[in-house]
């Protein structure tokens, strides 16, 4: 708990400013996850003194009893303005405002897996972003009027061919020396560019040519990913957080809103780059025997939706949710590390995977590489595949070796467990999957780690939601029985609302199952909408590949008795992980994956599903388990 | 006057430093121009106490009088360490250290006076290094999915051809905003780089395109040039003072001698950019009704010798004073100028003139367009002419149509004031000019900016001393008269050294002429060579343009009665000031320039007189005024 003061004399100097935002200018961190909107209760603060000198403009979710012991929303409440006729008594209080402790801060609790895909193990061809050439330059000889980077150069283009070398500063001023310490015998690390032109972006004495690291690196809304990849023996280490921008808002319109001055998108690149160095520095302290140093990372795949690129690189991120929602920048040109923020060597390449559409981007265009779908090759290429990324945002991308179209819709941060009151991200602690006794509703849980659980994430409420319907505690609208009696069920005095209960500290109310249900209404009305464009049918697809952060595995059956994903045959379906991470894993590997995403890129079409009249009636139906219209779900129906 | 201490009990922690390093280290200024060789005598300070823990290890010029009251040279003396078995008695006296005050500092006097030469005012084809553009971008229609850098790459394109637009990070985050501020006008500034891509580096809301600014920059040894170019209309503005390295070390081989760790490289670059910039500044506060602010300065030419260019950016110029003289690199890709440190528009391009050998730099290659020696298509084109820059360093080119080459030697810095007594540079109360009665030896001055004058510059010292020569005051040895009194001249008693009197606070002493023939003899030596290697005489020379930090004028008579330069045709001579200010300014607005100096430096042959054993003969041969053989200055023969 801490405590803040407003001087009343001063009451006049906050003209229309928010509780929230006076606090946060005197540098008090308070949650607001909904950004400033006054649905999420995060910013909840207690007046301890000067109530009068408040207005509350709304409570939003707060209890009664929690108004009644003075609590605010933060947000939206304000200073009452002193008339100037009217000074302040001196007898008058003065404002004294009391912040909560936070609950338990998640977002520094990493979670380490290697997750690596069959694509990623049988990639061919490794040709990684920055490599290494170990050679022997001559000294200069006397008569020999070449300059140190002429000679330099030379003996480059003696092994790479008759390309422009390139050399920043930084390079130049260390050439001199660094030939002069072994005779001549130097390490070079380098890039070549789309100009074809060889980049230089280190010169070592003597051989390190065998360490050579690079980063793949996920940004999404909720959930961030960092992967430290050897670029000589594809070894991966895997680490991932949340991003400290959720303390901003839980989706990307809150972000957007809070970004609304150059002060506010600057911290929220702060954030996520403090995200991003702190999973580097999560890897590299634990694989310092192998020489993970972060002056041997030499480059970086950054794969995102659009709009966390934007605050990524502090780009105004307003006109995304304005129509036409125009986004600054599809590609991004190399940048390197010390301009990005990346603490990593500073001249690093970060290549950024292109995106599509202002809610299609790099994240997916980096995730469809780890599918069948354009591969032109394949003897399947005519059959239309199906990709969906499930997170914050929900992305589908339909297609064959003809054509490629995608989509966007917002399911929410309910699967990242975003607005569920138990739920946290797919990290050790996080319960993954719950089993539910028939007779009993007694709950068996798992969690990732095998460790105590801490939370639920969102395969696991797939897992407790799905298993509630099958087992009769749930109905299709979303409410616990109320006439079968468990112990698991507590249901509240006048009926009207119930949680379940699955430890003594983790408890799942029907509004977090409403929740989940809108997510996944959200994904299930975007994937008929986009079949209907196609003029096709479920069935027709012949592949669904399902992506996402829900760790390391989700039970398809489960998403389909949800009603998320489409009762087809089960063995059409598969879970591929974080394919946005994984993709960039391969990007950063292979110079063939990059031309091959740059190609894909190129022949995406967009879709605006939000645009159109019928998603509302499509999202509305799919309010229910698995679905208003039952025949859509043969397969559950012959269950039952 | 200031004083430091240091602590007899910590003199072991002094381990062989001398007291220049000691001072230094705890931030006491000490001039040091001989960089630490113990011959200049300008880092002498005075022993209050303690001299018994002092080991004087020479005392260079300081005169006995001056040993006697106390005095040290701070560069060769150091600290007796404690024996460890005998601990400093405490009655032993603390070593208290006077630094004497400096001399005025010229250093902060800036000269302000435009120069420009024919060749910039007829300069056709005017095509900057950066242009301006201001267009009209419409904006995003409903339906229209490209991006805002999409949007607008279109629209350049539009006015440039399918060229490669390319926008640093900086760029990209201004895009969105500005876009929106007036109905899509905007300003872009950029520039073509050797790839043909487009760098765009500034984007401005509204018609700034009127507004664009550039500086040629010169960087010498001892001077330092700024001249501010409207790029609109030509108008230029022109500041230039001493360069504040010289405090390390008057001349090149000094410098690098200082910088013999990384911490005084960054010293050395930290002097020069702050004379760069603080030349700006003047320039800036003087125009500013015309906007000159410095973030509308969006490009500069940098011209300076190799060693200077070293310095400027922090390139290690060890190699250049080693066989076989190395430098790290002769032509140097286009900077941004945060990179460089100008304090200018971050992204400006920063174009470095580039250098042909470790002594022949970018202010030859800038130089030689201010001459005809390559423009092909003249009717002289086949005649040999002869470009001598002379300052602290002297450069020659040779050359023709058909072949160029070019040589250095070092003149010392007297020709800018350095190593004369009241020596300065060619600023505001320098003496240019000196007139000398025949039959009393009183002299007549005139003074750059007709201001009290505070020292004498090169041609003052050329003016005087061929005055003094020719009017019988002085031997052709260098010598005074000892036999025809004047009252201007001062015979010290035993009749050994002599000085000449120009004011009660300026004279110049025997020791002063002396470093101007040495000078001199350095610069005729080297052209002798140069003509021996072309196998011609001097007569078959067509044209001499001499180029240097004289000021606006440098009598030709008096260089060759001097035995400066050859005795030949007066009208085949001109004086063309400082030609690596004019050639950068030139470069700076001419494409065709940029062009021209990477074609001649292609073509030019470096010569390493300095390796040839006749180099000394033809140099002592020189050191007479105006030289032994007589024969070879005919013109002067008659006139005697």
């Amino acid at each position: 708990m801490n405590n803040f003061n407003i001087s009343v004399e001063n009451s006049n100097t906050f003209p229309n400013l928010d509780i929230l935002t006076i606090a946060r200018d005197n540098k008090h961190a308070l949650n607001s996850p909904c950004g400033g909107n006054g649905t999420c209760g995060k910013c909840k603060v207690k007046v301890v003194s000067g109530r009068e000198h408040i207005e509350a403009v709304n409570f939003g979710p707060l209890s009664k009893d929690e108004i009644a012991e003075g609590f605010i929303l933060a947000c939206k409440s304000k200073i009452i303005p002193s008339l100037p006729s009217h000074p302040p008594h001196p007898s008058n209080s003065p404002i004294e405002i009391l912040i909560p402790s936070p609950t338990t801060n998640l977002a520094t609790i990493p979670y380490t897996e290697n997750e690596t895909s069959e694509k990623f193990e049988t990639l061919k061809k490794i040709e990684p972003l920055t490599k290494t050439l170990f050679i022997d330059v001559l000294p200069p000889e006397v008569g020999d009027s070449q300059s140190d980077i002429d000679r330099l150069t030379s003996r480059i283009q003696k092994e790479v061919g008759l390309k422009k070398i390139v050399y920043p500063l930084s390079i130049i001023q260390k050439v001199a020396t660094t030939l002069r310490l072994q005779d001549g015998k130097v390490t070079l690390r380098f890039y070549e560019n789309e100009d074809e032109a060889i980049h230089v972006i280190s010169i070592e004495d003597g051989d390190t040519s065998k360490i050579n690291f690079g980063l793949a690196i996920d940004i999404g809304t909720t959930t961030v990913a960092v992967q430290l990849i050897d670029l000589n023996t594809k070894e991966t280490f895997t680490s991932s957080s949340y991003n400290q921008q959720i303390e901003c808002g839980l989706d990307v319109i809150s972000r957007i809103n809070y970004a609304k001055n150059p002060e506010r998108l600057q911290e929220l690149r702060e954030k996520i780059l403090k995200t991003i160095n702190q999973l580097i520095k999560n890897i590299t302290d634990t694989t310092a025997t192998i020489n993970t140093n972060n002056q041997n990372i030499s480059c970086a795949v950054i794969s995102g939706n659009t709009t966390m690129i934007h605050l990524l690189l502090a780009l105004n991120p307003e006109y995304l949710r304005l129509e036409p929602y125009v986004p600054t920048v599809y590609q991004l040109p190399i940048l390197n590390a010390a301009t990005v923020g990346l603490e990593i060597n500073a001249e690093s390449p970060i290549y950024f995977s292109p995106a599509v559409g202002s809610y299609v981007g790099g994240d997916i265009t980096a995730g469809v590489l780890c599918t069948d779908i354009v591969n032109d090759a394949d003897a399947d290429a005519d059959e239309i595949k199906l990709f969906i990324d499930i997170g914050t945002n929900g992305e589908i991308v339909a297609g064959n070796k003809d054509f490629l179209i995608t989509c966007a819709c917002s399911a929410g941060p309910a699967f990242e467990g975003g607005g569920i009151k138990c739920g946290m991200i797919a990290i050790n602690g996080a319960i993954e999957r719950v089993e539910i006794d028939t007779t009993t509703a007694k709950p068996t849980y798992f969690t990732i780690g095998n460790v105590e659980a801490k939370g639920i994430c969102g395969s696991g409420m797939i897992s407790l939601i799905a298993n509630l319907y099958t087992s009769g505690w749930l109905d299709a609208g979303g409410k616990l029985s109320r006439s079968k009696k468990s112990p698991y069920i507590n249901i509240n005095q006048n009926g009207r609302s119930a949680h379940f209960i699955l430890t003594d500290s983790i408890t799942i109310s029907e509004v977090d199952i409403e929740n989940i249900i809108r997510a996944k209404a959200a994904i299930y009305s975007a994937l008929t909408l986009l079949i209907e464009q196609m003029e096709i049918t479920f069935s027709e697809i012949s592949k669904v590949y399902i992506a996402g952060g829900f760790g390391r595995s989700l039970d398809i059956e489960k998403g389909i008795i949800l009603g998320m994903i489409p009762d087809i045959a089960r063995e059409k379906y598969s879970y591929i992980g974080n394919s946005s991470l994984q993709g960039s894993a391969m990007i950063l590997l292979s110079k063939e994956m990059r031309e091959k995403q740059k190609k894909l890129t190129n022949k995406m079409t967009y879709i605006d599903l939000s645009s159109m009249p019928s998603y509302m009636n499509h999202y509305s139906a799919a309010l229910f388990l698995p679905h208003t219209n039952f025949d859509l779900f043969p397969s559950l129906k012959r269950n039952n």
